[in-house]
């Protein structure tokens, strides 16, 4: 799993079924100083996180075993947001 | 999942049987700023885009779940554009 | 499977069901210089292992079949914590 | 997928059984202007492809899905050469 | 899959018990050349393979498909080392 910030979210109209009605949301991976990492994904929001939040991501089929799996008997997504982090204890 | 830019097409005669009649398009991942990151890769069109649009990307056992999926019931491709991007939203 | 060192925790009040009650460590890979390499990141605890331990992480389908697997039946994680390190043999 | 050269090819005795018959490649990914991309990896060959040739390369569970697949029933491979590319059309 | 060189082991008494009796060997991928590539990781060896020996390594899912599954019902593993490379051809 990942750490990463919400900065902004994709509009696409034209996409797969199994997309319509989700949030995709763009997340920037962070380490625990805060500072940026890698580059910018998009995920599947499934916990109601805001931009500016900080989140926790999961990737690959995990990403499909969310709480709202049982909406999507197909699905196509590879990353999902599974947690609003509240604080890092270090 | 992966913003992207649709940059050309492969051409291949010689290829797997179930890549047959798919259009493999070349695509630069960019951040939301535009920016490329990373390398290009090649991924199965599913949603009809063209070359200079900007596309959402899926990976892995995803890239087989597509909304065509029925019409495949063995199939090697790893990596699927799912939509087309209308705009980002920061 | 991936070394890498324990530097603390997530607090994340709200998240998906199959992460309530699981320890979400912190890990920066490590390499057997003791070295940081690559970026955090999040991963299930299975084996109590504690801040400032070194632990042996495995990503992906793997980090779903752990010891305490059955106390899952869904399960969105992707990183697991899988072994303390005693030590390095060179 | 990605876009690879085929670079030379790999020679060992001792291997999973499910190794035993097949060529593995060894291969360079590259982009579009032909520049070397990452770092070589090694790809079991579905479709004939000799040194020098570019080719389309799969990974993951979908090298284990190629045309030949029904004479392999365990299959440790995690990567395919499944096309030879003629041409990039830009 | 990976070409790496066997630098060393790691020794974990707490471990998920998948792993028990298992040799757990520190490789550092390299390119055909014999330059190190990338950052070491650990893979469970299922060849004999000893340090200093090079080696073919799969990663993920095709970890868990070794000629010695029979014997791991449940499996952590993500990365295997699969074969011991006699040459390489170029």
């Amino acid at each position: 799993m990942y750490m990463a910030k919400v900065v902004g979210s994709v509009v696409a109209t034209q996409k797969d079924e199994s997309l319509v009605g989700r949030k995709l949301m763009i997340v920037q991976p962070i380490n625990s100083e805060m500072d940026p990492v890698r580059t910018e994904e998009v995920a599947a929001d499934t916990v109601g996180a805001g931009i500016g939040e900080l989140v926790l991501l999961v990737r690959g089929a995990g990403a499909r075993k969310t709480q709202n799996e049982g909406t999507h008997t197909r699905d196509v997504v590879d990353s999902a947001i599974v947690g609003i982090i509240d604080r890092f204890d270090k």
